[in-house]
């Protein structure tokens, strides 16, 4: 395929219309390079990080590569503000922000000149952003790993409402792993799509092998949204999982579910690996997910496949 | 698009890859007549007609159209093999079988020489479907209106796993009403697509036109599952969906859920035009749904802007 019109690609600098999605724990200066070599746009995922940590990923990720990276910046997180500005003052040009309103933030970002995207799950929230002055929206549907929209709006139907409803560019993300499921979010209107958990399950990822290894083993029904009614959040099944989901179905209120998460769950599950008691964030696309092959890989198999996709889809 | 060789156009006799799903209440003689008369394939709805209803829209739709239609039997309900015999006997051909195990219906229909599709919701089923003699699946998301599968799987993830999974045609059904959505369900893999949703607002779907007005103003978030630790089903959000959200979020048990649902709510909301206090099944789509056309309108913008999504991507 020939990407040099495509305007993500064009806002961005990069060669192919995929970004890594930044996840906690997953995506350090190793998983970031390897994505911007590979010709998409690698992120930081700043959520997990101290300040210090985050400024020694960033110089590490500057020596990895030559190519455009970015900052996924979760704006409600303690360590927000601070590692804005380091990376601002380190020359990063690129953030894409989430949880929590852009607006703030944007103005920010926006006046130090940077490039902003941040993260819709709904079409309100997407004409939103681009009246805060957003670059373009990363639209992330209900089968998304992690932390999740209320809407419940899966990518098949969020991102069309989400191309109608902005002009500015409009992201897919959720659900996204194979280069036939690329093609299917370029069809329903989207400009690229943001790859998280096939990503997370690569060599280069910082997530502990453990977890690389739940989630290949994983079959098709084995993530579940937890916390529906409170702070969303897509978790692969186990028994930390089970005590959340028996808290919730006998009506436990925030307190009570906020003390079961207790502090370092995600820590514990993706970091460390404890696959019982830790929290195990991956997205429902994990049962199409069988190895734990390189970055540079993943980006040939997907490219090979979405041409695929594309030309038996024009010779019908 | 020439859609000659296209596996389930010759399954069905059909000329284009589009099955207007059976539903309760929507799909009598004159939507399925409408949708065979364009071309795809209309089903009548028996889930919601006593047998000599059902015996009256069969000789109803006959007199509609001379292309293939077929029936939807939902396997749990009551009437569903008086539905299957009186069908066989009249020449019906095609049959789509959903919420129940497929194992017992096919087998009969088989003997008869019938062609039998089946809804599935995860790939662990469509591969029983396949050994239990299934001509194809149809592989319903999250995303899909009415009743539901426990696995809460997307469009975007379901039908790549379920295309991996068997050998028999994959229809893809849940989330599409439009010819992008059309054509990203072909790049998932799939052979053709089945609409619900977009074919109940219709002038020729049985609804009340009060439901219909209802679904056309409906927003992107305002459909969502109940009941989903028992009979998931989506609907859109009203007094009667609000009732049923706050017993469950009290932990309200299978009996007070059953009894709160009692008898004859869909039919109160969908065919006699109760917003309040009716139960009204819709798909998630209904955020895209902004007009009550005919069922040719629907195609022909279907064709069309299927055929503008394929040009777009094969350009790129």
């Amino acid at each position: 395929m020939n990407w040099s019109d495509n305007r993500l690609c064009r806002l961005l600098g990069i060669d192919l219309p995929v970004i890594q999605g930044g996840m906690i724990y997953m995506s350090g200066a190793k998983l970031a390079a390897a994505v911007s070599n590979a010709g998409g746009l690698g992120l930081l995922g700043s959520g997990s990080m101290r300040p210090d940590l985050f400024g020694e990923q960033l110089a590490k990720c500057r020596s990895l590569t030559d190519r455009p990276f970015g900052v996924n910046v979760p704006l409600l997180y303690p360590h927000s503000r601070e590692v804005v500005e380091l990376a601002v003052a380190d020359g990063v040009t690129i953030f894409v922000t989430s949880a929590g309103s852009p607006k703030r933030a944007i103005g920010v970002l926006k006046k130090a000149g940077c490039t902003v995207l941040h993260v819709v799950a709904s079409p309100e929230l997407a004409v939103k952003c681009e009246d805060a002055g957003c670059d373009a929206v990363i639209c992330e549907g209900f089968e998304a790993g992690g932390h999740n929209g209320r809407e419940e709006l899966t990518t098949m139907v969020l991102v069309p409402q989400c191309v109608q409803a902005v002009n500015i560019p409009v992201v897919a993300a959720g659900g996204i792993a194979t280069g036939g499921q690329w093609a299917a979010a370029m069809a329903l209107g989207a400009d690229g799509v943001q790859v998280g958990s096939r990503f997370a399950v690569t060599r280069e990822s910082s997530g502990h092998e453990a977890f690389k290894q739940a989630v290949v083993e994983a079959g098709a029904g084995d993530t579940m949204l937890a916390m529906k009614r409170h702070v969303p959040v897509r978790l692969l099944r186990n028994r930390f999982f089970e005590q959340v989901a028996e808290a919730e179905a006998r009506g436990a209120d925030r307190d009570e579910l906020q003390e079961l998460l207790g502090q370092g769950r995600a820590r514990r599950g993706m970091l460390e690996g404890d696959l019982d008691e830790g929290e195990l964030e991956i997205g429902q696309v994990s049962g199409l997910i069988d190895d734990v092959p390189t970055v540079a890989e993943v980006v040939a198999r997907m490219s090979t496949d979405y041409t695929a996709a594309v030309t038996r889809l024009a010779g019908a």
